[in-house]
């Protein structure tokens, strides 16, 4: 059993969290999940993707409403800049991700925050993806590089940084973005 | 030089998107660009994050504006639902990316597009990031697998596999989600 002095720490439903995470231990296939987007074509490089469904929990769940982001290429980019790149999404989950790990592991160590905040800068040649690299000027199609650059306040610095690693130890897009994930592509062309 | 029958094909500026090309080929470093992101914590695991400047064509630049993203867990995860998840905005991500190489390419080939849908659908045991793998039941943190789905119509089966494959060559994000890239966290802990 776990002792909970304060069932609600930086926003973080605590007695929930370690309810769920009891709940997963005695059946794991509540655990498995599958989140979803559709994507649809607007014109040249800008489109819209939407995400409402996903199954968890063994049933199929909705977000309490469904969210529209447009993406799109800037003008330096030949796009006419309706959204942001495909590619800066990416920096928003990883900061998203870990903000979120911060949040749920101080709480369930007891340590306060008053303040997190990032930025993630990520480094990309664009000969990769214009097909323009050669074996002088050889370029990967993605990121080269990702930094993230955390701020935190509310606990000692050692407390904050334990759980910034902690974060980064169990978070799902940082190992996504680190490790890959296979991607299978089927296509439907009438 | 490019003959071009058509200047804007499929919504794409054919003839910006080749003379963007010429140009990087005179000078590469106009290919060097750094996205960015920055996100704030609200509370629990709901944050925000800004995207607007970036680097690029050997200089500072800025979307026509800025946009804001929430990002949340749902309440079967302990969260507010304030926002998707960040693992949600991966899917997003890729088929926005894929969907944007589609239209150029298409368009540079002179392929006709009238309809690019997709959906994304990426399976993760939560098990992972709630620390309970085991041996027995391995799982990482990440997804397991993702799966895209594209329609296309508008030109020959034959011609829109092509196109859905250079695209998938090309693609930034694809190439980050299933190859990885090296991600470096710095903490200001106060």
């Amino acid at each position: 059993m776990t002792t909970i002095e304060n069932p609600t720490r930086n926003g973080v439903d605590t007695a929930t969290l370690f309810a769920t995470i009891d709940a997963v231990k005695n059946n794991t296939d509540i655990a498995k999940f599958q989140f979803r987007a559709t994507n649809k074509w607007i014109s040249g490089t800008h489109n819209q993707s939407t995400i409402h469904g996903f199954f968890g929990a063994m049933q199929e769940m909705e977000h309490q409403q469904g969210w529209t982001f447009n993406a799109d290429h800037p003008a330096v980019l030949v796009g006419t800049d309706n959204g942001p790149t495909p590619v800066e999404y990416l920096l928003h989950a990883l900061a998203a991700c870990l903000t979120a790990g911060i949040a749920n592991v101080a709480a369930a160590r007891g340590v306060n925050l008053t303040e997190v905040e990032s930025t993630v800068e990520g480094d990309i040649d664009l000969v990769g993806i214009l097909g323009l690299a050669t074996e002088a000027q050889p370029a990967r199609n993605g990121y080269e590089q990702i930094r993230v650059s955390f701020k935190l306040r509310g606990d000692t610095p050692e407390n904050l940084r334990k759980v910034v690693e902690q974060s980064r130890s169990r978070s799902a897009v940082y190992d996504v973005l680190t490790n890959g994930t296979p991607v299978h592509i089927d296509i439907d062309a009438g």
